[in-house]
């Protein structure tokens, strides 16, 4: 029996298990320090109270014969089906069909295994830094080739996001044929116009490319940017879409997100609505039904409203650390429309270095940005999911020790 | 942007997909007539009391900040782990860690992606008729060449099982890498001796080959035969186990199964733990916190007496089925360890064919055998996975129409 070799390329430790790591290794010698965790993208805030109830209700079902529910339909059920349709695209004049729409686990799942239904030959491109998934996942499908010395994969395309280019990708020099984008991005934090983003469809009209885009952070976009690239006229033609309830509301530790693929998207003269359908019956087998009514309950108006109070919660934290940072002679990006804020850290400090330092000084967890790829190199970012009171003690923390 | 061609290769249609068509059709046909559904895997019991109590109680949890639960780890929480490895392992004289244990959303999902670490250059064994899965991944994977005119794939090797073998698939004449066996068997209903599964270890282990066991009814066992492919000496070298809530406590709407990947099982000199831990780590983000905790209320004392009588009330359907076809002249296997019946289709009709009739003149719906591979040709599948009342209905009017 022969292992899949491409596994063997990946770094043996991902990122925020060395993180985690690194924080309990600290908390272990250091037991009378309190640390704050800064790093990873999980919230902190309870469920809606309409999904609360919307799961008790769900569950009470699942108690009797006469409302017990089995397999869940391969690709989510009707009423989820088309509170998304509704709310996310219809109501924002976006024309999504119901069987367009994949009710998943969670985004990344469908980040990871989109891959299934393309070929291995395709070339790839990514932003740089990113969300280690898209790389990874790729070089386990065997599309990366091997690392150079310069600790990039030969086969992928990497676009820079630099503050030099105002931490937006450029079109790649060489024709790509899939390009992933994440907006809001993770881990800068900013996120795309309609210009932006047209630049982008237009490219992959023109070369046959495919994007795949993630839009996860939708709900903290405040400036009236697209929460979905179909705002791009053409975009059903040339993109994907992964959408997550996991930051709209809270739904780390419940598992649900979904994919769009339009009927439009047409490759070779095969539809990929087809695959993915194909790739989901066999590779999947749906969401439960508790999980399902949960995420219905989000587009209830209680339920909009209980989680557009949850994502201000959230985006107060994230400007309170992007204010006091900037405040203690930081430079910080991000925050705006996104949970994210990305620290360029100080002169001459590698990002794992100022990692250690802020750990060390203020009992302060951030993700280095080099793990998000080579140009994450001199930042670091820290992320609003923290509880307020946490926040702020650790600005505070920040503050006192680099402040001027 | 190049598809994964490979997926051109399957039908176009899910056999499951295909059978309720039909079902629809003739029910849209004739509206006055109730048409009963022994044929898909789907459970109708209601979750045992213990498990609904500990979802409105993880529900509850969710809803307070000092208890609200984010972002599951990646494996399975630890209360989960820990039952598993308890009840179902070390209560058994199986010596399995809780690292070895990996909990998903299913063993559907698993079986699918486990072809992720594996070279696509491996030799793939399946039985025939075998749960669609299996093939239909190995296909998408790039394993299977093309379709020949016999219907068969090229380079997977088909271990037929048939009333001659016993329904026990014989070694392979050709050395193969990779050996699907699922046990208490689905569709069959059969199920193997500890002797009988001894032979394939010793196979594995001489032939550095692979063992993928499924044992997602092994809650149907009543003779005394393995739960689990590690009760023989050497399987933890050579074989992953796929386990499942759907069939053991009805959860196939709640989604929630696990796969074992024992420390030992090292090919090419890499464990297959590391890949498959690095596999989940990347492309799937845990189980949610209720659906864990609904998982772990099955082990309660409680929890198993409860879901113990929702079996013995499927294992009586299927004893239902069985003596009930028999006597109608009908020539009937499995139902002894197992919610499923194999029943051979009268003489000089297809599967499909049979199929039809059932359906036309009875009402009743089976799943055709020839939709599991060519050596189920001749044969249907009845579950007892329905209702007591509409089992004894269906098995009324089979003996109705059919009975001598």
């Amino acid at each position: 029996m022969k292992i899949n070799e491409n596994f063997l390329k990946i770094e043996g430790s991902y990122l925020f298990a060395t993180v985690a790591k690194k924080q309990h290794e600290y908390e272990k010698a250091n037991p009378d320090k309190e640390v704050i965790r800064l790093s990873i993208g999980d919230v902190t805030r309870p469920l809606a109270p309409a999904v609360i109830d919307a799961m008790h209700k769900a569950v009470d079902e699942m108690a009797h014969e006469e409302t017990f529910q089995g397999y869940p339909p391969a690709y989510g059920y009707d009423f989820l089906l088309n509170a998304i349709q509704k709310n996310d695209y219809a109501d924002r004049g976006v024309d999504i069909t119901t069987d367009e729409i994949f009710v998943s686990d969670g985004a990344k799942s469908d980040c990871g295994n989109i891959g299934d239904i393309f070929s291995v030959d395709n070339k790839v491109a990514i932003c740089d830094p990113v969300y280690p998934v898209y790389l990874d996942a790729n070089i386990m499908d065997g599309r990366s080739g091997d690392k150079g010395e310069d600790g990039l994969f030969e086969k992928i395309v990497y676009m820079p996001c630099t503050a030099e280019n105002g931490f937006m990708p450029e079109l790649p020099k060489e024709k790509v044929d899939v390009i992933y984008l994440c907006f809001p991005n993770n881990p800068i934090g900013v996120t795309a116009s309609k210009e932006q983003l047209k630049v982008w469809v237009d490219y992959a009209l023109e070369n046959d490319a495919l994007i795949l885009f993630d839009s996860a952070y939708k709900a903290f976009i405040t400036d009236g940017s697209p929460e979905s690239i179909y705002e791009v006229e053409g975009a059903k033609k040339c993109a994907i879409e992964f959408r997550s309830f996991s930051k709209t509301a809270g739904f780390t530790g419940v598992r649900c997100g979904y994919t769009v693929v339009p009927k439009e998207l047409v490759f070779n003269g095969v539809e990929l609505n087809a695959l993915w359908a194909r790739r989901q019956a066999t590779k999947f087998n749906g969401v439960g039904y508790v999980t399902q009514r949960a995420a219905e309950a989000i587009f209830s108006e209680e339920g909009k409203k209980q989680t557009e109070d949850i994502i201000k919660y959230y985006q107060r934290n994230s400007q309170l650390i992007f204010d006091g940072l900037t405040e203690a002679g930081f430079t910080c990006y991000g925050a705006k429309n996104s949970p994210y804020v990305w620290l360029a850290v100080p002169e001459g400090m590698t990002s794992w270095e100022f990692f250690d330092e802020l750990l060390e000084k203020c009992q302060v967890v951030g993700t280095p940005g080099s793990g998000f790829g080579p140009s994450g190199e001199g930042y670091l970012r820290l992320t609003g999911f923290g509880t307020y009171e946490k926040t702020l003690e650790a600005v505070d923390r920040v503050k006192k020790v680099f402040g001027k």
